[in-house]
């Protein structure tokens, strides 16, 4: 299936060269974080996704937290790399005839408007299907679209506390903390991106399409899967642990503080209980060769007993070396050790930038953007991160060559602002 | 392509009932959880997963933190669920024989071995791809396999510290605090899920396999994206934001004490800057109606910079109602807000019982066990999830049906405790 729209396909030869999703067409109606982190995952694939989008405005994420009204935000950057954008008003009779168009054409339907919209717009799983029965229909809510809550509205931090992410997050006297990870919304819309793979897998034997749901609260239970280990365990709720590990039986497995004074001068060290090595290589390099045999110390179960005496022996180590020291001289001992690393350490990584973690985009209104790129590296699919459309930049190529509108008539529909 | 050994395919008729990946077979050498949560999720979308394993002790998450010494954790049940298990001892030219069979006749083989490991043990990628050409090949380490960290180990903690996500949880003026989610294991292991189907769709087309490469560290960064948006707004690295959203410019967008006095008596109240119906509705609820138009709360931008007077009037009403009936209330009127639910609270609710997001399996050993179970649903591939294996239950089955032995070679096989 050779498909000329395909972002990254263009001057490219031979299948080794193209992602693995060539040839899939994505129509997306998805807005701000939980969809468009579906159809990005998708994009970034090698999928041509087309972002079907209101004329004026675009979808809600170009202006959601901009620093510069009218230019698209980054975090709308961030989450429409590599896809296309049409426009088509939904609320016309003529904007809704492109989008069947689009639908006849495509693979794959996304969508996480609140619950009910989809279907007011004309364009339920049932409208759809009969469109085109080929098609994977993806949607994204809140909560169980069955249950007492399927109408509410859920945000990335509405998923997490409904989701129990809270209730294990933070310190053990201190309050619920919601991850800074977005669990929720992109979390869910990994698990959809999942769903419609699959799907296409098995449409190969079966011919036809099928309906994808995902619910946000649902998703973020599944990252949860450990506590309910802990809950087994221990016959109650899994509580906040701080940085201990989850099952919370093991020393040291802690953020230390080490040399500085920043608010991420930490390096985590852990010991694994199936690994005793870890810990006498440890003390080694503490300088604490004398502990060696310490019946305190001398086991899994005795250094958990005395986790304040480790916690304490090895913050007065950590305070005098480098949070990056810490990590390597641990590291390269086969001892588990990471450095808190904030967000600017890792954009400016050398070998992050170089693996293509963070790649930079050139956007046609704000220049150079540096972002997170894709981090499934596949020998045979490379896809290369160009930056997100601008408000229907492909429109008319869209419409014109996959549609087959005429100039004449894409210039009507501008003139009565459908498209 | 059908497959007599598929677990959820005996006994069932039509493509209908069948999952996504009926006739896909998975080689599994995985442990703990960054490995199995990928081929767990291969399992629940019906693909027949072979776990092989050291034939005395089995996977190392079997004993991991196990309550009853000799009977499989609750966390290896966590995540091993629809596998079948064979034991095979590698450090025999037989036992390799024995994986060399069934890697001929796989479509995926994963590994999270330490870095090492599987080329030690015979079985790196060049190995693999010559026995089997198509074959799929994902692998999940800590850390980049060409960069300085390559030898590194990680476990879930340090993918959370070196990926950014313990900078931005946590109190605003309180250390770095590690998301209890598991986001550095089952996060990473739903990236190469996503790798391996993506994949297996492309291998349609190109008749060839490939390598899947996963860094815990860089598929933590991909579900701190949003932080990168904070960190372009403002310049520096991305904060501890406390249980504000990661652009710290909404309010209310906080946790609010309700009734009682469990660690989990809050509830998160949110409403949308681009909804300012949100607020008017809030101040209903809460009797507030004379604030409707008050200055200091009547746009976005000054409830933000007024956020201690919106967030002490909130506390002030949630206090004196139950974390549930503030859900219920502010749901029902669209306002975005979310009970603080602990992992109790949600393996008991009969909703997601019932849509069998939490499942009971039936153990051999430990009787009936509640677990949580997949949440992306799929209208045409269904899975019934079925208890995690017990050690080699499946080695005479598998390796007489599959390879071909007979029972007076499996009986030698065990003799020899090859299997």
């Amino acid at each position: 299936m050779p498909n000329d729209l395909a972002p990254g396909s263009s001057g490219q030869a031979g299948v080794a060269q193209r992602g693995a999703l060539h040839g899939v067409r994505v129509v997306d109606l998805t807005q701000f974080e939980a969809g468009t982190s579906l159809t990005q995952t998708l994009a970034w694939l090698g999928a041509e996704v087309i972002k079907v989008e209101e004329p004026t405005k675009g979808e809600q994420g170009r202006g959601a937290s901009t620093d510069k009204k009218g230019v698209d935000s980054h975090y709308f950057m961030l989450l429409n790399a590599n896809k296309r954008s049409v426009t088509a008003n939904l609320k016309t009779e003529k904007g809704r005839a492109l989008l069947r168009g689009l639908i006849e054409k495509a693979d794959v339907f996304a969508e996480n408007f609140a619950p009910g919209v989809i279907e007011r717009l004309g364009f339920g799983y049932d409208v759809v299907r009969e469109i085109n029965p080929r098609i994977i229909y993806a949607q994204v809510k809140g909560f169980g679209q069955d249950g007492p809550y399927k109408s509410f509205l859920a945000f990335d931090m509405i998923a997490q506390a409904t989701g129990g992410a809270m209730s294990i997050t933070g310190e053990p006297d201190g309050r619920p903390i919601k991850p800074g990870l977005t669990i929720g919304d992109t979390g869910t819309g990994l698990h959809g991106a999942i769903g419609v793979l699959a799907a296409l897998y098995q449409r190969q034997f079966t011919g036809e399409g099928q309906r994808i749901q995902l619910a946000m609260q649902e998703c973020v239970i599944n990252y949860g899967r450990i506590s309910y280990a802990a809950q087994a365990l221990w016959g109650k709720a899994a509580p906040r642990m701080g940085n201990q590990s989850i099952m919370g039986t093991n020393s040291p497995s802690e953020t230390y503080k080490c040399k500085g004074d920043g608010p991420n001068d930490y390096c985590y060290i852990y010991t694994s209980r199936a690994n005793p090595q870890h810990w006498e290589r440890l003390l080694k390099i503490m300088g604490r060769e004398d502990l060696i045999g310490d019946a305190r110390f001398d086991s899994p179960q005795e250094r958990f007993k005395n986790r304040h005496l480790v916690d304490e022996m090895i913050a007065q180590w950590t305070i005098h070396h480098d949070k990056m020291e810490v990590m390597q001289r641990l590291g390269e001992q086969g001892i588990p050790a990471g450095a808190i690393m904030d967000t600017m350490e890792l954009s400016n990584d050398p070998e992050l930038n170089r693996r293509e973690i963070f790649v930079t985009v050139k956007h046609p209104v704000r220049g150079d953007f540096k972002m997170p790129g894709w981090p499934v590296k596949m020998s045979n699919s490379q896809v290369p991160i160009t930056a997100a459309p601008l408000l229907g930049a492909d429109t008319d190529e869209v419409y014109g060559k996959l549609l087959g509108l005429s100039k004449d008539e894409l210039a009507a529909l501008h003139e009565e602002k459908i498209i």
